[in-house]
């Protein structure tokens, strides 16, 4: 056979990991690499509507199949997609970003080009774009086989987005050398551990819990980054410990598990009795690594005494004031649950579903709106949390067994949450991928709908429509004209989009959701649902989550 | 009167300039700023969709205007920002990028925020953000005046943007020291001269023009960026030198003068007429410093040997292998505009309108539409010009007198236009708007659309639908899958985005374009047009602009 070109080596060599699909926009510079990713096998190509929501589509993606590619072209696109990317790095998902660049050929001739300030600093991105990564590489078909390895190895490693600048003419140039063959994802050894200090690790982590009386489990969503839901899970089992979830990790753990407690958020958490559980617990066993944010502690209240907090991160573990390193998680799990004594009593606390409430006359609003929600998902279905009002009570929401989640607390870009529905969908081999924003957010990146419908996927979409900004609207302390939004008719975008056999409506009373959601059972293609909600967040919250207002925050004396 | 806050001064100041709306996505970490932009007295916000299209439209308005703001939350929002900032900082465009920042109280407390990688980390966005502009400050009652009088001044002498940070919690509190009170951007003298740099660079430039038998000039977009068209103007009128305009700098000077003589582009030119017509001139005066991208150079061809070339950069001049530095370009225009002999040739060429062609019924095509637009602009019109095969059509288009145009050749980043329009739009006091997009570009940032009817503005938008990216199937060696657009019905969006009274077409003949052109002669609302147009480039542009394709590209030996 032929030598491969360097675009269609590092297509196919990350495709060897389990990916097939690419998402991007094609442009001058990336041509090698839109074109080989029309001529490797297994491939396929997804032309986002803009280079931010192929970032967000690839991040969905790679949630489901633990990694993705994204390509965008030079300057333009690639800065387009850096909020995105820079999301993958905060919420561990590593995404391959492949960026076109203009040839050696024009760079050593002195050529400007365009894409560009007018002079002649080609790698004037470079240090932009790498800052959302881990690792970075410019391919050339002498370095591409060895380089390919280095940041393949390095981003699965760190679980974290790598950048990979492939230029025009070098693209199409043949790779010199013996093409490596790889594995698929979920064969790799990802973290390698020092013995001596993975060993520490679990005997501090063993004893100390066999000393404790009141012990809580908190699993991340860090765990599934690794590919490591179940080994987590068959920890809980084996171990009989009672689990809590936080926020940013909701949907990382079945939460039909007899040991499932709730959502843990400090004064945010589902309910008082969880935040008193977890509050009373003398060792707090951390799987993945807690991220302390407002969202995920009810602004910094009830903030774990790191002396009954062992927290077991990627590749260390700390335990009080003691730090174990080179003690990569798969391994302290794969231990821990060979060695790891079952309880006889979990202790966990009994976890509801939302009570249903609202007469079918009755406008919809949060309490009629999301237990129905919750009545309707089954097992293998993902919900996509876009970040706003309805993150906290999706977050609040107990999901049927082998029912996901996935949303983005920790960056919290709005408008992640449609493009990020798309990647789910094409990620997933079964089960439905239901999206839930608020129009706030669905409008920044609403032009992904066309996207959706090229390419046939099914989502069931619920917009709902406050016309405001509705967190904002709170935080803000109300009433800002700023936090307003255009009157966009949401339920007409699908036809206009070009959306085909998609079931389209507009709901404001219990009946009519009720109505849509039987519908929704049997309709084939994609559904999309306008919900006319209020915003119900009546007084800010306590002490605003960003420190606003001086007026609120001038310290007081004494 | 009570001390304003840090974020009333620092808009209120930039306001002085004559800037009256800030464009942006509100957010936690900015309501300091997003608040200010409510309470200082002839300021308004303006809600874009989202932060790339505010990026946008805060350009186009500074094209306008000479100025603009643009404000962002932290990380997330600043980011989605950046391209479009670059893209001011190729095309010399001064915006005021104003991003909010987590409180210095959460900082000092270590405490983990949002909208950010998890850890403690909180200037880690400001090298990126900074990178697309020329200048950055970090905002606090204590600095504030003095770094908003050198931010401005910096921005300004440079006309680039500026990156100015201010956290949640200083934005609200009062500055300390004694407000500076500003002038009108117009009053402002943006750079200096050093007198005797100047005189020898004026001298220079009289004695080679008293010296030229076949001189021609050229003015390029930086006249405007620094107010200078009229002054350019006068100039060339003055000298009656005859006068070439390069495709980045379409719209800069008015084509009705009789001295103006096509668009030169090497052989891209409006004709091998103006080509031929440059190639023998034994002077080039430049008038802003020509960019010689491939666009402007129709593929570097033609390049202009340096000894015929004078070039009047911002605050230099090169002539030959003299370089004269601190000679503003405002201060040798005033000099040469006094000094500078009337010729009594100019030796101008005549340039034509596009001749009128098609009959009713024939579909639409390139060579019937253009011909069409062109009758109907008139003065005080703007046409805004994105990127794609449409820009080398209306590069190519005589305006009629006092017709200006607007486009982004340089960055060349797609889906600029629509934005742009919006801000061009609002920056106008009189006189039309019009867009003429392709679908490819549009689909970027089309959700401004709702946008644009919230406000009420009107412009008059074309949107090309081929089905394709046009260009790139040209550049890309036509037919390949990674060209395809989603099957979107333009023509249903302004009603889906909310949009009142605005005039909707969808035109496919000769006939249906005449029409509707004539419409929009007496309606008083925005104007949307789907104008279905096939991509009529049927051959790959000579030698191709990006350097496609590996075998195209291998050296031939001898």
């Amino acid at each position: 056979m032929t030598q491969p070109t360097v675009a269609q080596y590092a297509l196919a060599r990350l495709a060897q990991l389990g990916i097939d699909r690419i998402f991007g926009v094609p442009g001058d510079y990336a041509f090698a690499i839109d074109d080989a990713a029309e001529q490797v096998p297994g491939l396929s190509w997804v032309a986002c509507a803009n280079e931010l929501n192929a970032s967000y589509a690839a991040d969905g993606y790679a949630r489901v199949r633990g990694a993705a590619m994204l390509s965008t072209t030079y300057g333009v696109g690639e800065l387009s997609a850096i909020n995105g990317v820079m999301g993958c790095k905060a919420h561990r998902v590593p995404v391959f970003h492949l960026v076109g660049m203009p040839s050696e050929r024009i760079q050593r001739l002195g050529l400007v080009t365009h894409h560009n300030l007018g002079d002649t600093v080609y790698d004037r991105f470079q240090a932009i774009s790498g800052a959302a990564c881990c690792v970075s590489a410019v391919l050339d078909p002498d370095n591409c086989i060895d380089e390919m390895e280095r940041v393949i190895r390095e981003a699965l490693r760190q679980s974290m987005p790598a950048y990979i600048v492939i230029s025009e003419v070098h693209g199409g140039m043949p790779v010199v050398g013996q093409p490596v063959k790889g594995k698929p994802l979920a064969e790799i050894k990802r973290q390698r551990s020092v013995d001596v200090e993975l060993d520490a690790a679990v005997e501090t982590i063993l004893s100390r819990l066999a000393a404790a009386r009141k012990p809580v489990a908190v699993v991340t969503a860090l765990v599934a980054r690794y590919g490591l839901r179940d080994q987590a899970m068959e920890f809980i089992r084996k171990s009989n410990l009672p689990v809590v979830i936080m926020p940013n990790d909701k949907g990382t753990i079945d939460e039909a598990m007899q040991q499932y407690s709730g959502l843990y958020a400090g004064g945010w958490s589902s309910s008082q009795e969880v935040c008193d559980f977890v509050r009373d617990a003398d060792l707090l066993l951390d799987i993945g690594g807690m991220v302390l944010t407002e969202l995920n502690t009810g602004l910094w209240t009830d903030m774990p005494n790191a002396d009954r907090v062992i927290s077991i991160q990627d590749n260390w573990v700390k335990a009080g004031s003691k730090v174990f390193l080179n003690a990569a998680i798969d391994d302290v799990l794969a231990v821990l649950v060979k060695k790891v004594p079952t309880r006889k009593e979990s202790g966990a606390l009994n976890v509801e579903k939302f009570p249903l409430a609202g007469a079918a006359s009755d406008k919809l609003s949060s309490t009629s709106f999301y237990p129905r929600l919750q009545r309707r998902l089954r097992k293998g279905d993902t919900v996509v949390v876009e970040t706003g009002t309805c993150m906290t009570h999706l977050n609040k929401m107990l999901l049927p067994e082998g029912v996901t989640a996935e949303g983005q607390g920790l960056w919290g870009s709005i408008g992640w949450g449609t493009p990020a529905c798309l990647g789910v969908a094409m990620g997933k081999q079964s089960g439905r991928t239901w999206l839930v924003t608020g129009d706030g957010s669905h409008q920044l990146t609403l032009n992904e709908i066309g996207v959706m419908g090229r390419y046939g996927i099914k989502p069931v979409i619920f917009v709902l429509n406050n016309g405001i900004y509705g967190v904002e609207d709170v935080i803000s302390e109300r009433g800002h004209a700023y936090d307003d939004l255009a009157p966009v008719n949401y339920h007409l975008l699908p036809q206009a989009f070009g959306c085909k056999g998609w079931l389209i409506a507009k709901v404001e009373t219990v009946a009519d959701l009720d109505a849509v959601l039987e519908k929704i059972e049997s309709h084939p293609g994609a559904c999309y649902v306008e919900v006319m909600i209020p915003n119900e967040e009546s007084q800010p919250l306590p002490g605003s989550v960003i420190d606003s207002g001086y007026k609120l925050r001038t310290p007081k004396a004494g």
